[in-house]
């Protein structure tokens, strides 16, 4: 295992150190146990977002706290749920009197994780909802999850929803545009290598060198099926066809289209998959109005990459275009 | 050989046109040969600022081109300096009547080619001032290079000249604070593993398992020495005590600090990175006041990291903060 790591153990704090560090002037950290609000705390009045997972996603999700998206963010150790412990206090802190919109990837540990924190909150008086992300359309149930999987779609979900809770939008209203998001946004994976979980000290699984995982998820877990290494264009096709089909695009609508890297693939390769998805989106008749390609939702230093897919309306790409000012993500 | 690609040959080809058709609001294309500028064109009055230099260091440079940053850029085959021929038409584009500073990296190639290059716009009438960056403390002369290595540094040379032609700042000012950055910038950085050219298909170079490359160049030159796999804080010491050395710094100097990803390591051990070479610019008594975390100028597929420190004085902090729109840096 080579990484840029300490102690294994210490690699989630440290690294959350690092970036509040950094980022001092959008981000305030809380430990013990440890979450994430944007500085100054919660804005009266306004509804907020709070989201979390497993760590090892990064960018997500503490890099999408700020103005116009998170409130607050839960990272739990690698590939790990955080606990009701650590979510509970984060809803209480991203409160502003108008309610708590809890966003959560649909994972099995999460979902009952933020279900046990919504509940404890609630018991102090904060009115919670909650929308669970589930994008991708590789498998229906996974290792970890009863049903579809939450995979990047879910920055659509914080940045719009973030939007609507910037504007004024009541708890109602902010739920109603994630679960609009939700409903609107497919992705499908692709994964060349393996990643290490630090902890563990081993690849997630084997990958020969000569093939690849269609469908992947974001913690390494089996896809749809094996394939030898074919080119980038036909890669992207077996990524943005499933996507697209789902999604049931037709002809003349507009859409959002993000290529996600998974952490250790080039932001060159990014574009040559981004290149092929788009005119495959154009072949169909869909019209790219807006895009988005880098690392966003990421699996360690797993080389592969997402593509997804968000059909548009006007009031979603008002929300989409809004301002936004967090350390991964800024207009 | 594992990438997202088609044919080799085409890689950068198809690359920059996906880069394009997502950026098509900051960015356009022209072919033949092949080179970016600004929607738009350059502006009436304004100095204009071109760089370029081979593929393989995305978001460098095209990814840098807009409002508040460069004019135009280059981009030659991968790890291969762009041509007279490809930068010629570039530094002619973007002159608005004030002229037009060329950033280049330290690199042989890179020097001649653009060396030519000016000869030609200015025998077209254009006034061209070079500003050459090496800012790799690593090692002296290299595999490509006579002095040292323009690395990660010339990201803040070409924000902060960006921004003084932003301004309006005339040819000679823009072209001497972009020598300012340059001397009062360094960098080292550390591979944990190869690199592949998509064109030779096998790694730039052998390194073990167990050991790592200090003062890697961007190009999977070699750096300094050879050592076994250590924990994160003691290779950035080995980064940032050079660093902070070569600079001269002295206690309470106001520091940039920049920590780039060279392509395929986890953003959250670039904060670990991040973390620690902060902490020992403060044992040293300099104040950390602004920051970059990501992956700026890569080396494909690398795992590894470069340190950067930018002493700053309030003309570059405020050049620095100047807002900034382009695709890989914004705000």
């Amino acid at each position: 295992m080579k990484k840029l790591l300490n102690d294994p153990a210490n690699a989630v704090v440290e690294s959350v150190e690092g970036f509040v560090a950094a980022h001092a002037d959008i981000v305030e950290a809380h430990d013990d146990p440890i979450f994430g609000t944007r500085v100054g705390g919660a804005v009266q009045g306004k509804v907020g977002l709070v989201s979390g997972g497993g760590s090892g996603h990064e960018p997500l999700h503490a890099g999408f706290v700020g103005v116009g998206m998170l409130s607050a963010a839960v990272p739990g150790a690698v590939f790990t749920s955080p606990t009701p412990d650590q979510i509970t206090p984060a809803l209480l802190a991203a409160d502003g009197g108008a309610g708590v919109l809890a966003i959560v990837k649909n994972y099995t540990g999460d979902v009952l994780n933020f279900e046990t924190a919504v509940e404890l909150a609630e018991a102090e008086g904060v009115e919670v909802a909650t929308v669970v992300t589930d994008d991708d359309v590789a498998v229906q149930d996974s290792l970890y999850t009863a049903g579809r999987r939450g995979v990047a779609g879910t920055v659509c979900v914080e940045k719009i929803a973030g939007a609507a809770a910037e504007r004024g939008d009541d708890l109602a209203a902010v739920a109603a545009v994630a679960s609009k998001v939700n409903a609107n946004v497919r992705t499908m994976g692709v994964a060349l290598t393996a990643c290490t979980v630090p902890h563990v000290g081993k690849p997630s699984f084997d990958l020969p060198d000569d093939e690849i995982e269609i469908g992947i998820g974001i913690h390494g877990e089996p896809g749809r099926r094996r394939i030898p290494l074919a080119p980038a264009d036909e890669i992207t096709q077996m990524l943005l066809d499933p996507v697209a089909d789902d999604l049931g695009l037709t002809s003349g609508e507009e859409v959002l289209l993000l290529v996600n890297g998974m952490g250790g693939t080039p932001l060159s390769e990014l574009y040559v998959v981004y290149r092929q998805a788009r005119k495959l989106l154009e072949g169909r008749g869909a019209v790219v109005v807006r895009s988005l390609v880098g690392n966003y939702v990421t699996s360690l230093e797993m080389q592969g990459a997402s593509v997804t897919v968000l059909r548009l309306d006007a009031e979603l790409t008002e929300l989409w275009d809004a301002p936004v000012h967090t350390a991964a993500l800024r207009w």
